[in-house]
């Protein structure tokens, strides 16, 4: 960030006057220009004892496996950009229900968030950013090919709830902070 | 959102190639400006049987109650971030629990996230931001001056909680989506 999305003055980096931060504060018109964590939102859509994963057809993780999910639009509920990312990376309409997980993954300033969901039949197929879209049993997960840690979690996660009984209207979110050291190392991604 | 943050080049609104939505993109160098929702992060703070609340020192809302929360700054997780606000706000250290309640305030582009905490003594005083800060039993609880709808869904969860005996480790994660028509009125605001 070097100019004002204002007036196109130059940015300085400096402490405002009522503020602890360094901010990015324009020279010409004053405005300060935050900078905010982002939230990727998606769903785990379960089709009876299956979960739905797309093989990521860009980068970064191309060729490895996530549930759906993506960046939350302006003007979207939370769910509803669950939703939306389900339908758009694997073209399946899902219902969803309780907030399963909720991670903060600070060194690339984002916040996921993972939703309980249903297939409203058993029904998808690989949008523009998928090369398949797949169930999967709790066996056949792979779980070596899973994109991101955020996923794996809350994979590990369901697969340990559903056992145990605990996937009812009465879920418990599941909350985690995902070190610096469990980065995508990108010396693996497929290319 | 008018110029380019990178080269000050001048942003035009259109789709790019790849994508569904009008973006901001920079006629010179291409860049694709995103918006994206803001998180702010807040506690429910816990004293025996009474809640914290802070009477608002600033716009909007000035002298209505609120929970202690704000906005979520990069590199920070949601629950430190809610913790941070809590000690800047209402001057008082707490330990957060689980994830209470996350609503979505899509006119104002903001997702509220309420975390579960105790104080860890009843040790609270005003930050420049509160004018007051004081504890409050079920029955003292200014429901008429609660500052936003986020905050008074949470804290009428809360209490039907409690009374239900549901405020243990195993808390269900309160969602919703306030409505445009549940906006501040800003004639209401004191000034
Ligand atoms: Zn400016
Ligand atoms: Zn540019």
């Amino acid at each position: 960030m070097k100019f004002c999305s204002k007036c196109a003055g130059k940015l300085t980096v400096k402490i405002p006057s009522d503020d602890t931060r360094e901010r990015h504060v324009c020279d010409s018109c004053e405005t300060i220009h935050y900078e905010n964590p982002r939230n990727v939102v998606g769903t785990i859509p379960v089709w009876e004892d299956k979960v739905l994963l797309c093989k990521r057809a860009i980068h970064p993780r191309l060729g490895f496996w996530t549930l759906p999910a993506g960046f939350l639009e302006v003007g979207e509920p939370t769910q509803a950009g669950a939703v939306r990312e389900t339908l758009e990376e694997a073209g399946a309409h899902v219902t969803t229900g309780p907030l399963f997980s909720l991670l903060n993954v600070t060194h690339v300033q984002q916040v996921h968030m993972f939703y309980m969901a249903s297939l409203q039949e058993p029904v998808f197929s690989a949008g523009v950013e998928s090369l398949e879209v797949a169930l999967f049993t709790e066996s056949e997960i792979p779980w070596d090919e899973i994109a991101f840690p955020t996923v794996k979690r809350t994979l590990e996660w369901f697969f340990k709830d559903r056992a145990a009984g605990k996937l009812n209207d009465e879920v418990v979110t599941h909350l985690a902070d995902i070190p610096y050291d469990e980065r995508i190392d990108r010396k693996y991604r497929h290319s």
